[in-house]
């Protein structure tokens, strides 16, 4: 339910930009008073400009009993830091010089609001800023894939991310990363190339999307900004500062409808998105590599763990986070699959039986130990797999392919 | 139990001798009468000199409701099928002739049978035949591995498979294996250079002791038998048909505490010993590698189906399988594990310490919209974990080693 009620959308989207310039992800006491205020009595509150009236005090209490939540400080404690933020803050100038740039917000009262990050609950951004065709918006969701991992990847972790980001995206899926360097950039790239879905690609900063970060990407960051989407929930001006990376990758897990880290370290941002994915039942897949190579223990350990299932290409991965009768394992090709219908004593059978001397039912019966109406039956079931001939009475195995 | 009552232990042997010629693994109503009957009584009747009592009878049904078990066919049927495989045998004079090659038999009754066996219930050998130092065979199973995987290696499941086995050889671990090329070669070849088990490494063929297959490792086995155990439930002069192999496979899951697959393709001999494992709930460790690779396909099915967990080194093996109080996770040195005991907040709050020029606790919690008494616990808490320096008031992060 939205807390829009009587305000105009243009109160509520200067409200939202105020409030996204003053409240980190992490301000539980600011996000209480967002959720039980709503959008514009919480800016004004966290503004300063007024307190807290005892109806909306009551409603705090309420919200707070709702989440389970605790405040970490009383509002009254939490105002003095936000009137120090909020000093200086004119929310619709911003909003009006973002607008000019090209940057645009999405407030969660709009239509085209990302149905995903509402599954965040209290830690859902208070709003987002974003460049590229904003209709896009709404392609996201449906088949939206977080491809993360290390910047510093090793070749086979870019080769790896291309192919099942590639392949992903040639079958319709949007890939969601961030701007980084090794994984997140191949993954983009293997989008743009391949790409089929109404956005190949969607790009979450840490910073305000006006900084383009890293530089060395900036060229990769303006075609997805031609072709896809570049979010934020920071407001724009905002630095990349390092401890908002954390707080980002909750942002493409919530975005996506499942994630793959293809390649990671054992410490590495890779590893906040998948368990933030995994709090939000997003299903989640990792690629193992080399156990010598120390670029693959991050998707190991989430093996490991059980926060993520073990991916070794796109069917994999659809069997885990595609549509229900996605292709099955059994697709896999691998010829002697056939010989998983059978039984141990059917196997043990064809085993037995020679490829160009042929056997009778009887001299089966005795080399293999079986009797003679198993191995009869045996033979049958065999014969229907292709996996023995009956050269009139006289049994052969065919030669492999 | 032993059903030897009232036999001398050469009557048992001889018996036993004469079914491990007569009985396959699979022919559950032999090991029924073997079961219900003793060894003894089982051969009289098996090698056809007499029929069932009607006591024995009784016992037999008893023993098939014990089980759970249902006959393949009745003991008449079975009858002629024996008879045929029986026809011409002395067990009596085959015992005889093994001793003189050194080959030696073991059976359940000995106090040296290996206890792992008893675990396969029904499927239990006959009698074992060995070859190399017998009192080593009271050796085997207090931290013995199955060391399996695919003939055609790559280089890289070579290299692992030497890391791994030999890790464990050094730590007292009894290898033990087929005498297949790769990982099984590579497997003995490791414990046999680090061992320093009373046993370091143990081959158990498909076919007769006295047959060491295949050629081309011939070598090697002989050198296991003389600082090892080759053993084999097939009696002497059996030849290692194909359909063996699979009934091998059981046995060396049996006889080991827990089994680690190095590298094995989607359908191996590697993939029945981990399922013979599983089903005998002994741990199954298997280490990935690369998706681009078929000679890792088999060990990423075994993780993906849960038959078994990836294992990248010795801790992660002893983890699952080693003795309570093994080397935890946590050992494994990754420097960075430190940050592993802090809260998200914490985390965040390391990212936001600048690593030059200090901050205020204020500051701090103004950049990181924390709350002040959350952050000056959060310093607390870096600062015993070395995150964090306080410089008179003014914070900063100690630089990455």
């Amino acid at each position: 339910m939205t807390h829009g009620v009587g305000r105009s959308a243009q109160e509520i989207a200067v409200a939202r930009a105020g409030l996204s310039t003053v409240l980190e992800p992490r301000d539980l006491t600011g996000h209480l008073v967002l959720a039980a205020l709503g959008p514009c009595a919480a800016w004004e509150v966290i503004s300063g400009r007024r307190g807290v009236t005892g109806a909306e005090h009551d409603r705090l209490e309420k919200t707070v009993r709702e989440h389970g939540a605790a405040m970490q400080t009383g509002v009254a404690r939490a105002a003095a830091r936000w009137k120090t933020r909020a000093a200086g803050i004119d929310p619709a100038a911003d909003l009006a010089r973002a607008e000019r740039i090209g940057i645009w917000q999405c407030t969660p009262e709009d239509d085209d609001w990302p149905d995903g990050l509402r599954d965040l609950g209290l830690q859902q951004p208070v709003c987002l800023w974003g460049r590229g065709q904003r209709y896009r918006l709404s392609a996201i969701g449906a088949a939206t894939v977080a491809v993360v991992g290390s910047r510093d990847c090793s070749s086979y972790g870019r080769t790896v991310t291309f192919d099942l980001a590639g392949g992903l995206a040639t079958r319709g899926w949007t890939v969601i990363s961030g701007g980084a360097y090794g994984v997140d950039e191949a993954a983009h790239r293997a989008a743009l190339a391949a790409g089929t879905a109404g956005v190949p690609t969607v790009a979450v900063m840490a910073g305000g999307v006006d900084r383009l970060y890293p530089r060395g990407n900036q060229e990769l960051l303006h075609e997805i900004v031609d072709r896809g989407l570049v979010l934020s929930e920071a407001a724009p001006g905002t630095m990349p500062a390092r401890f908002r990376f954390l707080d980002r990758n909750r942002l493409i897990a919530a975005l996506a409808t499942a994630a793959l880290v293809t390649e990671s370290r054992w410490r590495s941002g890779a590893q906040s998105t998948a368990h933030h994915a995994n709090d939000l039942s997003r299903p989640v897949g990792a690629v193992p590599g080399s156990v010598q190579s120390a670029t693959s223990a991050g998707c190991h350990r989430l093996i490991r763990e059980g926060a993520a299932v073990l991916v070794t290409d796109i069917d994999d991965f659809l069997a885990l986070a595609g549509p229900l009768g996605a292709q099955p394992e059994s697709d896999k090709g691998h010829q002697t699959e056939i010989f998983d219908g059978l039984d141990e004593t059917d196997k043990h059978l064809a085993d037995a039986l020679p490829v160009t001397s042929g056997a009778t039912v009887d001299s089966l019966a005795k080399v293999a130990g079986l009797p003679v109406g198993a191995v009869l039956g045996g033979l049958r079931r065999l014969e229907r797999a292709g996996l023995a001939i009956d050269r009139g009475g006289v049994w052969v195995r065919p030669r492999r392919r």
